[in-house]
């Protein structure tokens, strides 16, 4: 873990977000602390260009529009054919058809290098029944299973998220356990994991490494803030959770 | 009030928002904390479909563009087919031409449950005379008349916040005197208190009792996290009025 | 120094926004804080009627689209013909050639009181070379000459941002010191920094006075908040500079 987040810190890649306007200042506030470089383009004309000088790009539908489609799918392209990690976060993806077929749209002409979502995104994704409200995961099944079949369908490596995180990639299952409550409490918490899963990922390492070493630093990075003593609820651990996503992991870890 | 904010909690009611891009972020941090579920979608393409799975919907004007009017219009219209609660925000109706044509466009389309303001913006609606400075209410009169005559003249219950909130529901007229100065130092405290105010419509009651517990909610939660030691000023009240507004309405009322 | 704070406290000028979606909020709650009034208002049919009512206006392009431009533009022209201050931010200008043009269309329909950015920006701005990564600048060189080039080149004030920030303007070149690194790890810094000189301008003095006033607080703001001893990390950091930002010079200064 130390290694992959020092070589993000010494490097700070930039990562180009096309991601939701409810979101835009905490990712770029979370990925700031951690250690990358965000940017926010989002003009149809330039995110060719923007994504020509990023090292990795992250494409979130939250607040996706019919007119911005277009340039969130230009972008993907972009960072395919320079070879950059891209990373997909549907989020609601399973809400409405619009979603649904925007989704299946980016898909259709972008390879993502991971697919990042809750459960009942990714189970959407693959046609495996799940229970969701608005974009939030309530069903209860098998997250390994959804990953693993996410993976397959759409050649890629996929992160489950939810009280246990599950990776698959490269063939691999790998599972995280580090997290706090809190998470659930804030908005975003689910977008900014995915910039900072983009900036790992740009350490060139196989995916399943890099993967785990975000979820699993995000999630101490969270319990490490929720245990502060000035932290009373979910507005006094947003700013301490900041503060934690710049420590060193040694320190997370309580070690 | 108790039993209204214990039930929002119980059923953590989706409200769906079309709201300002100023407050997105401000807004669902907000109404999580609360204990209700914001989702944020503006796709003119997916509103319906939102709306259809929503309990509740918020409409603010605060950053709204012509392009986004319609999507507006049909969440509002597809929450009155449903027959869900609408709240309508006309913030800064006042300040220009475009402002008041669309939220007449609003009306003539949507039947709101609560039109919420400040005096400025609901005394613009019913044409009684009010001086406003870019979108806030600085005149002098008397917010009674004004929510009587908003009440009366859309045949729905108003809310028209202030130094005392007045709401005018049902035929009868009720007041708030709990709140903080420093509410009216960030930005979006208004539009948070709509997010909230819609929540509390979701449980089902005539409009009257869940308004009122909802300002007056809102109210108490300013003061006690105006009272933490850490608070010095509106940065730092902020956080703290975040984790005042998931607290125990006794706790906040100090009993 | 006193002075203009003094004057914009008690006028609390209205300061209209164009600017991007990742600091609205941000940049709302700073200004609020620190005595002025915030409207982001940007739908074409209404920036006009915005402007007229503005005491100054802020043009920043950091996620800024084609279908934006002509409100953007046209929040410029009003300003200049009611005579208020305009500032322009170019963010990440050097970036692509959809900003470098955008910025081109804007200068050649409105004459800004100041440019303001970082040296990577202005110095694009001028054709000086310099190097930029993203929206950050992180090249080496002079920024006096690049500040002097712009003021002359577009017949405005300049203000060059970085650890020493330069003021050129009324043919003096002004130095300012005071700042913190933290400043460089939250979001929008430069953009809340932009509004703030705006207030400033309004006070109707010859530029070069208002706008060191609005670079040195600024700094200093940041210097008093990062001594906090709730302070440890760029998350906790933020409210504490929104509270700094609320206070008196003096307080600021230590005296």
């Amino acid at each position: 873990m130390i290694n992959t987040i020092q070589e993000v810190r010494d490097k700070t890649p930039l990562i180009h977000h096309l991601t939701n306007q409810v979101v835009v200042n905490f990712s770029a506030n979370g990925l700031l602390a951690f250690g990358a470089a965000p940017v926010m383009a989002k003009a149809e004309e330039e995110v060719t260009d923007m994504a020509a000088n990023a090292d990795g790009v992250l494409l979130n539908i939250g607040t996706l529009t019919a007119d911005e489609l277009p340039a969130m799918i230009r972008t993907g392209i972009a960072a395919n054919e320079k070879g950059i990690p891209v990373v997909l976060d549907p989020v609601g993806v399973a809400a409405t058809p619009f979603r649904t077929t925007a989704v299946k749209n980016i898909l259709n002409n972008v390879q993502p290098t991971v697919i990042k979502g809750n459960a009942g995104e990714l189970a959407h994704l693959v046609e495996i029944p799940w229970e969701t409200k608005g974009v939030e995961s309530i069903g209860d099944g098998n997250p390994d299973e959804i990953a693993a079949k996410v993976a397959e369908v759409y050649q890629t490596a996929a992160v489950v998220t939810g009280e246990t995180d599950v990776i698959c990639a490269d063939g691999d299952m790998l599972h995280n356990h580090a997290g706090h409550p809190l998470l659930g409490k804030i908005t975003g918490a689910g977008c900014l994991l995915g910039s900072i899963l983009t900036a790992c990922l740009t350490t060139g390492e196989s995916v399943g490494r890099p993967a785990l070493t975000a979820v699993r630093y995000y999630g101490l990075a969270a319990e490490y803030a929720a245990k502060h003593p000035n932290v009373n609820g979910p507005g006094t651990f947003l700013p301490h959770f900041i503060d934690a996503l710049s420590l060193e992991p040694a320190k997370l870890e309580g070690i």
